[in-house]
């Protein structure tokens, strides 16, 4: 069974893909692994609040898998002036030899999920996509304003960027507008002049 | 929404959760919430191989939140003498603390789904656990040896605690079971007096 052989080793590199943001309540970034696992955790815990019916297990796939290309490609920041996050060529080319590590069927399979979450038009892409924004805003707004201080990112950049939440879920949305609004007050992040 | 917040930072603490288990290739210990991220990875990526039809829905919440009682009880090494792994009365207490944190239907599910991975009766619990012994023993056998060589651990108790495997999967039990034989051969696992 060479070719079934679990690639561990590969998908493991992940752990050692820093972001820029940092964990709740602490001064350690966060790797792809845990941002992962935590989008996984809030995916169970809050479909119930996507505005269509979802299939979950899809939306799971999504979350597990959406950031396996930055072993090759590297973390983006969300905020980063110089270079698009999305659909880069190096992104995909990236999904082509990582999923191409799995047996033919399946490499397919997860190129699709991996491809339809960077598209962002199906309902389980609008929610995983939510869940991909709303998780550094906890973090952020929990965390001293986390990388809206430490980058200086206004709240207009930042509301343009949250905004995909809104995509998924409107009572998800509800909270994070709360939040922003919260953060504004607190200082933690500020209007642009 | 109040009741719906969501609960980020309790959850967030598994991720201060140390294992005793190494990473691939490394010598940092991997915490809980990166576990879990491989554990739910290897799931999506191996359920074919599983004995039985399973939900892989409910199996990928298992292997999500079949630590979380960690939080609070601590992580007990599966090879540890003095402390039995599975349904202290301290789990069972963690995780009515630790779900019960969240609205109180959801919690009951969770708390269930978390009970049934204990119990290992279900075609998704004995794959979910199969999951969770086989993944340290791809850790150990890349990893020089790992724990095993660390704590002393003969091939009889590994042995012993890897046939869990066998519960959920034919075939990755095949495969486990060449892992360890090749872990003797090259000594990295070693056959007790």
């Amino acid at each position: 069974m060479e070719e079934d052989r679990p690639q561990g080793p590969e998908a493991e590199t992940l752990r050692e893909c820093e972001r820029k943001t940092k964990l709740f309540h602490s001064d350690r970034p966060e790797n792809d692994a845990e941002h992962s696992w935590h989008l996984a955790m809030m995916t169970i815990v809050l479909a119930a609040h996507a505005d269509k019916p979802i299939d979950v297990l899809k939306v799971l796939k999504m979350v597990l898998i959406h950031d396996l290309v930055e072993i090759d490609a590297g973390d983006t920041f969300l905020y980063d002036t110089q270079k698009d996050h999305t659909n880069t060529e190096e992104e995909l080319l990236a999904a082509q030899r990582i999923f191409g590590l799995l047996p033919a069927a399946q490499a397919a399979e997860f190129i699709a999920i991996w491809q339809e979450f960077e598209d962002g038009q199906t309902d389980e892409a609008k929610f995983a996509r939510a869940m991909d924004r709303f998780e550094p805003l906890l973090q952020n707004s929990s965390n001293n304003g986390g990388t809206w201080v430490e980058f200086n990112v206004p709240y207009e950049k930042v509301y343009e960027k949250k905004k995909a939440i809104r995509q998924g879920s409107a009572s998800l949305w509800n909270y994070a507008e709360t939040l922003l609004n919260e953060s504004v007050e607190k200082g933690i992040l500020k209007k642009g002049e």
